[in-house]
């Protein structure tokens, strides 16, 4: 992985990285629907009204909810990911983890997603939103291990990317941290409202993203 | 996202979004089988013969039928996605989540079609019906929001483009609608007559796209 | 989808087609072991020994032995698959029909093989094996079907191949229809030679993909 | 796949081969964490506090610990695959049937996966890790087998690699096999240690894989 692709044109170092993060990436979005997959079955002996079936999926509604947040979320990732390896021109061992190990968090969001979608109205709300914002904490700190690896540890970038450009990126990446910590700490205070950071986080990366 | 790009061919700025697109539009149309996999199980201390296995398989009839609408339809939504993108040159955050909002309603699909598998020859089938057309009716006004992102908002097309091609595509686009309101308003009345209208459409788009 | 592609390198036409067949052959071969993955439970109040767990373990063999064909059948098609897009260079709506009915099949391959698993060594066994039988019938009629549209239907094939090699590929491709026929006929009689046709002809592929 | 492939440039040859392949990894990679969306159900007629949902969640540690295991091994070995096919610049029958082989394996360890985290606790152990240690040596296998097919076989990599790095990646590549035959004989002893000489033969690959 060293001198000899010294003559593979430098644009392409990471091109079977970006199609495998692709193919975890949009497999993880889709298996989000398999928890919404849940068919209601009528009781034995019985059948379901066309009105008992809305109202039976009426009341799946916080499925829904941590659903759309999820799918939202993994979207911003995906279009953060994207944008960060426009700029990365070379690849890297280390470099490889570190997107795995993103990659290892962004397939686990399909299982906090479920759990708070089951739980979001039940006493047990505290735990599954502090699972669910818990990984998202993980996943801000992964993203910053990522930039670190591809901009400061070792110049994998493109050159003639202006400094305060890292830097703007650099910031936005920080960010999401300590927001995430908070929904965090809130989730054992009111659930709804770390369900609420988590989607207002969603707003502010959707318009972070469309200005880098 | 901006300047940074201007060196990269032009035709390769959709490349890493078209290939997120894929991936979803594969994963979301191969999970659709899944809720056909539904091997049937005898029930304690009795096993089926082979007639009783082939007539419970032929009983699941509804399940295949919305399986293949739904199947053609994503194959059709994808060639659809797939030839507007062959006129997308450049890329843009809005277009991205445009894109990303259709990616939502696709995964989505499995989850109505399973509905009406199960529900189409019982009570609740307006229910199932109804849930079934107006996911595609949302999914038609995402299409049309996606081709103005890309077609009028901004000039994310190649140059060369006849007005009247973007036109017919227009055109093409805003035929979807109002037919799956119509089967929408159908499921009330009858759920057979939405699947019909689905089918029906599916044919009208093959058409439509064979000849753009 | 017309004279606007004109400009791009015609070897780069079916390049998306490619990409979302790869998908779909990919999650279809990836979800075949869905099946496998039912890990049996102890009866309430029971553990299981090392030695039970093995021969629970080990009467499934009929599920890992259609696993193994079926993915190994997957694999030959994908490899024909790939190996007759070497030879197209134009796409054509009619052929992306005729490839998503191929893929439309692919997915569900994980059906029958899920069935036959569980039903080999049951007396519905002719059922299963004529059902799995069946629709490798029908995807042998697809394959036939694609490459017809792609070799004479109209010329998208590109340009120097000789016409002994497209024949040999034609007569490879015939191959297959007649065989699943005589192993769909012998399910009704013997399901486990239908299995062994099955495995046989995918030896005989092997070699026929080996020697194109 | 013969003569007519002459004129496209030599490091296409593989490109589809990889991208299927990287379906593969993606999806098997994926699917690992639906082993773990396993929301525990409160019985008929009981809520959990928010107590016994953290403390359900927390005996689940086993299958938490097997999918960080599996997830990590099969990213490596994504990783020894991407390394090893940017030395590879022809194909060939052979090669892709190895390469198959090498798929069909990583599709499967999802399976043990979920079985190790099912048993890992219990007297039925040792049958579990015997059946991941054993999947990992036939890996093992299948990547010595697939790197025979490009480097010793018949001539598939790039001209100008230097023996020397050839050899060692022969000789990393031979590593795993005693290791992994190691911590198979040890599952009948001590399934924990099975799964610890697992781990830490993934460490020992990170390292390789970083060094090569």
């Amino acid at each position: 992985m060293t001198e000899e692709n010294r003559a593979v044109p430098p644009q392409k170092e990471t091109g079977r990285l970006e199609a495998f993060s692709d193919g975890v990436f949009a497999v993880a979005i889709t298996l989000l629907v398999l928890d919404l997959i849940k068919v209601p079955q009528a009781p034995e002996g019985q059948t379901f009204s066309a009105a008992d079936l809305a109202a039976i999926l009426g009341r799946q509604w916080p499925a829904y909810a941590t659903f759309l947040i999820s799918f939202a979320t993994i979207l911003i990732l995906w279009m953060n990911h994207h944008s960060m390896f426009q700029w990365v021109q070379k690849n890297d061992p280390v470099f490889m983890f570190a997107n795995g190990f993103l990659l290892l968090l962004i397939t686990l969001v399909p299982f906090p997603t479920a759990l708070l979608g089951d739980y979001l109205l039940e006493p047990a709300a505290p735990a599954a939103a502090a699972m669910y914002a818990g990984l998202f904490v993980v996943i801000s700190i992964a993203f910053i291990v990522l930039w670190w690896t591809a901009a400061y540890r070792r110049p994998l970038l493109r050159p003639g990317i202006a400094p305060a450009l890292i830097r703007q990126r650099t910031f936005a990446n920080l960010l999401g941290f300590p927001v995430y910590v908070l929904a965090l700490a809130c989730a054992f205070w009111s659930p709804a409202l770390t369900v609420g950071i988590c989607a207002a986080l969603w707003v502010f990366w959707a318009i972070t993203s469309a200005r880098l």
